[in-house]
């Protein structure tokens, strides 16, 4: 039986048309995925970066709420759902190519975005220069 | 014959292990890949999304620059090596569970970071609400 559900984004044209388009046409990945970074809307700090699926992408838009696909556990993901820390969508962008969403948000609840506890995932510095191993520093 | 070739990062210890640890043990994707987001290093703005392999992300641990795996061309991607607008790394971080990049960086050349002229990538603002489909505004 063929998928009867409505396309959720109209298909995307080739790719100057992407570019300059005024319609969003979401280029999702082969496992129908598009990547997505949140960051503080105040700080501008990257808070998380992860995936969506269309129906992610979508209930994002429709309630300015944060949702995302969840590899790990297969389903749709409304980030904080269990913890409170929802995000807040005050702007969203999307990139040239259309296959990368930006988002500047606010943290509700305990203003944490990490699973870890700490306010941004990206708890650790990458120390530069040939150094090998790479070295992690927390700052 | 085996490939010879030292690996360029250790090995990813289990989920616990990568996001504690004081190493870089990035977490390439199926294909080799990991995330990598770039921001304005004195604004904040999202400039760029793209991915890395591990030569890529190795040459730009240790020189600075940012270097890319660019998909559609299949090789290493010194970004801005025909422009001159290279990205400068003034701050490499890695979240949580070591899958995504996070660089502050700083264009030089022409200031511009995406190949359509545009500063950043993320030039276009999707609207919020429930509009299908998906409205883009440029700001």
């Amino acid at each position: 039986m063929p998928d009867t559900k409505p396309a959720l984004f109209p298909q995307p044209g080739p790719p100057g048309a992407v570019e300059t388009s005024d319609v969003l046409t979401p280029r999702f990945d082969a496992n129908g995925l598009i990547a997505a970074i949140a960051t503080d809307a105040q700080s501008g700090e990257v808070l998380m970066f992860a995936w969506m699926n269309a129906e992610a992408l979508r209930c994002t838009i429709d309630t300015s709420v944060a949702h995302f696909w969840s590899r790990s556990r297969a389903r749709l993901w409304k980030k904080g759902e269990e913890s409170g820390n929802l995000l807040m969508v005050e702007e969203m962008r999307v990139d040239c190519d259309q296959d990368a969403i930006w988002m500047k948000v606010r943290v509700e609840g305990g203003k944490v975005a990490c699973h870890t506890g700490a306010r941004s995932c990206f708890y650790r510095i990458v120390e530069l220069g040939s150094h090998e191993p790479g070295r992690l520093l927390r700052r």
